[in-house]
């Protein structure tokens, strides 16, 4: 058994099955080893930011990570954003980057970079194996750091991954679970909730389940307290069957009238809510002044096991709530916009869907229009760095191949990581991409005014910066250059047609809707 | 004045005229400015690896630096790769980094990120201005430190960019010049070159010039030393007219061969040669063991003025030396393969057109096969990071805007920034892509084979890893999508029809050419 061989088992033995690749020559023993050994899905993708945003939507969706397979320190450059954004969700991924032979470092070869360097701002664990006796325990540490919410990166050196490694694999031992709250921030949080001074309970983090949105909302019944979400959790559970839950505004104007006159804001899995930017005139913290903020439970701690703490206290365990009922809007027809695209798509969206959520203004009436959908989750983008959708709708169909992926796409965002989509066509994986093409950076547009930058009006070198028209995008054609079937939509009648079909066949399918910027 | 103005307004003065940009929320005072200051054009890209690849092909033509306008830390991540490629080859580039206002740091939005710790490794100079009456003096001081061939990154924190700045700009004030190599060196040099040991003179860096092929071509004859340039060079003047000197073979075997004997290498502008990669039992150092090598002059020194004083310490300043001779062959015919691909290039290669050259495999033939075509400028890439071919293509394009642009790129090197199509489309570039569709990571088919992993034979799923059809990808259909005409060529006659139509044609043009991959 040679380093790569005893890497990809000790991977396996630890329950990380999926590798997410774009590999070069300094990794190709460890291709070589993924013949040599049993369990390891391999998943080529054509640039590394659709690796790393894979591996993200694969995290959030399988709740453990997948491992990812990067070319040297370049490699790992290209996979940095969808990393950053992994990081900001607390999503677990195990990095693996080549490197050149240990000894070939000193002669600085075109390819020779300063790997730990890259990794060090996007990761919480690295390490860089010096010896291939090494690599499976050095690997089985990785799986253990990444754990429930943590980036770990593991350098192999090709000479490591080619010699002969007589110790063989190892395992990580210790399943990671999520923290216990302490006993006196629980007692803390009933004491505040107890009072009638007023209260929010905002929920965030890794994954809101259904379960969690059934005992906030006994809580919030039993104690008085609001129920927000943060803005952008990484998933929540929605729809039909859910607890009525709003979220957070993202425009900072708006988050602070939604809580204003709060005194106190417990805080479960989120951090205190902070606007997205910075803009003259606009505070930074988006609670009121003098609110008290308490938090209670963070991503990686046992936030199910303090709502069911804090129901025992309010002996609030079995009342019934009121649930999201089925609500399915007729399918729309005449103009296709972002109300009516919306609409579409609360009407076809299927039993249990992911909806992966990158159609920034477009996609705003998405959120909405599909509270009382069908039952789905919904992903969003943690880490606010664009590019996330595509590769992150690869990662989730590759974790939940029995789910329809529904991804809402910017033209803009889209253009990030566009060779998502020959891995969805290669993987037949189930994905529809509703990708609304407005021609525009309709966000930056928004932004401009708020920033007031030129009291808010762009002249003509910022305009066109924020005009991605001229040339218009055509992804219809795009997309079938790289193999995934696809449809224009200029109606709503069009989308839904489009829906209907994605819908009912497997595989991949790509619908460029051409839509209006919106109108802010 | 605010700050982004008086950024902008020194960027100009200091000879920094144009932008390649890809902004965000966080750098819209900066894209306000661009309409308030004369002289910076601004360039547009849908993908931070196009800004930066982009900077990287105009610095290579222009000779001098292009700034980047990047979104945060994940927006520099982006660049990363291209940068890398950048500083291997010793290519001035001033990065700006839009980050948070300076008192949003600490509340750790989404997009909070260690910037300054991302662009180290890939940076010469890194700094963030702390006040808007600094941001003048960092820009003139990132563009002279930038010089001949840095990397300097400049962190523009949002207020910084909106609050008023009554200092104004500023310049960078001294115009960097190579360092002239001490008289100790050439000294040293001469005496190598006198007594009859094998001596080989390898020149490389970023641009080894019609001039200096026929210095080097003098003392050779003075001398008898052999010629070589480096593998890669960044930019080198050839075909009809330049001096004959053959390059070192890329497979680590082939260069070893090539330099054996070889007693004395002489480096102008180069290092010494090593491996690309390591192999198991290939050397990692090329030149003959016991050979003495003698760096006398780096990539930043005064090459011109070195040999200038070579040729005068041999008499040897006006020799007639040959010069390669115009040799056109005819337009080939019959099937598409990497040899009719290479004939029809040198057949219509226009004069003084820019060769990119990220073609891998298929464009192997393409090199020797335009040795004596119309004289032209050939840029290699230097770091090994592919994904520089297209975006490259773009900053060469924008520098020299009277010049015909040919991109030698391969399938799979092409997917990594093809978002750089979009931006030849909108600025009518006059670039023909000349696109090797091989379906295939060729190069990774060979490289397998010569890491000897699993005795060189992948099995089903390394095979599966090196193959980029399943689905086959059109990129005639990808470009279209963009804007870009687009063509496939099937046979040699397509490809001559194509090539004479883009040669004919101002603006950009995608030839798709269908080519079997390369045996080996």
């Amino acid at each position: 058994m040679n380093g790569a061989e005893s890497l990809i088992q000790t991977l396996v033995d630890s329950g990380v099955e999926v590798c997410f690749t774009n590999p070069g020559t300094s990794e190709m023993h460890f291709v070589a080893a993924l013949d040599e050994v049993e369990g390891m899905r391999c998943v080529l993708c054509l640039f590394e930011g659709v690796v790393s945003g894979a591996a993200l939507g694969y995290a959030a969706m399988a709740e453990k990570p997948a491992s990812t397979l990067l070319h040297l320190g370049p490699g790992l450059g290209n996979a940095l954003a969808n990393l950053h954004n992994a990081r900001k969700g607390n999503l677990p991924i195990v990095n693996i980057v080549g490197d050149h032979a240990t000894y070939h470092l000193q002669y600085d070869a075109p390819l020779t970079s300063d790997i730990t360097g890259i990794a060090g701002p996007v990761s919480h664990w690295v390490h860089s194996s010096a010896a291939p006796a090494d690599i499976a325990r050095d690997a089985a540490e990785a799986v253990q750091q990444a754990g429930i919410g943590q980036i770990a990166t593991l350098v192999l050196p090709a000479d490591v991954s080619w010699s002969d490694n007589p110790s063989g694999a190892a395992a990580a031992t210790r399943k990671v679970q999520p923290a216990p709250v302490a006993a006196d921030k629980l007692h803390k949080a009933v004491e505040i909730l107890r009072d009638d001074r007023p209260t929010v309970i905002m929920v965030g983090g890794r994954n809101v389940s259904e379960a969690q949105g059934v005992k906030l909302a006994r809580l919030a019944a039993a104690t008085g307290a609001r129920l927000l979400t943060e803005t952008f959790p990484v998933r929540i559970r929605r729809g039909a069957g859910t607890a009525v839950i709003d979220r957070l505004p993202y425009l900072a104007e708006l988050a602070i009238d939604t809580l204003k006159g709060t005194e106190r804001l417990i805080l479960l899995g989120c951090a205190s809510p902070v606007s997205f930017f910075a803009y003259p005139n606009v505070p930074s913290v988006l609670e009121p002044e003098g609110c008290d903020v308490y938090p209670l439970a963070g991503p990686n701690d046992d936030i199910d096991g303090a709502l069911d703490s804090l129901l025992q206290a309010f002996a609030a365990g079995s009342e019934v709530v009121p649930l999201r009922e089925l609500q399915v809007p007729p399918a729309p027809s005449g103009p296709l916009d972002a109300n009516s695209a919306a609409q579409a798509l609360a009407h076809y969206l299927p039993e249990n869907a992911i909806v992966v959520d990158e159609g920034i203004t477009s996609a705003l009436a998405c959120f909405p229009f599909t509270s009382a959908a069908r039952a789905h989750d919904w992903i969003n983008l943690a880490g606010g760095s664009i590019g996330f959708g595509l590769p992150a709708a690869v990662g989730a169909a590759i974790a939940c191949p029995e789910r329809k992926v529904i991804c809402l796409e910017g033209d803009g965002s889209a253009m990030y990581t566009i060779q998502s989509l020959w891995t969805m066509a290669r993987e037949s994986l189930d994905v529809i991409v509703l990708l609304f093409n407005n021609r525009k950076y309709s966000i930056l547009e928004l932004e401009f005014a708020r920033t007031g930058a030129r009291g808010g009006k762009p002249g003509p070198k910022a305009a066109s910066s924020l005009d991605i028209g001229n040339p218009d995008m055509d992804f219809a054609s795009i997309a079938q250059g790289m193999g995934v079937p696809a449809v224009v939509a200029n109606t709503a009648e069009d989308l839904n047609a489009a829906l209907a079909r994605g819908v009912a066949e497997a595989g991949p399918l790509l619908i460029d809707a051409r839509v209006p910027p919106l109108q802010f």
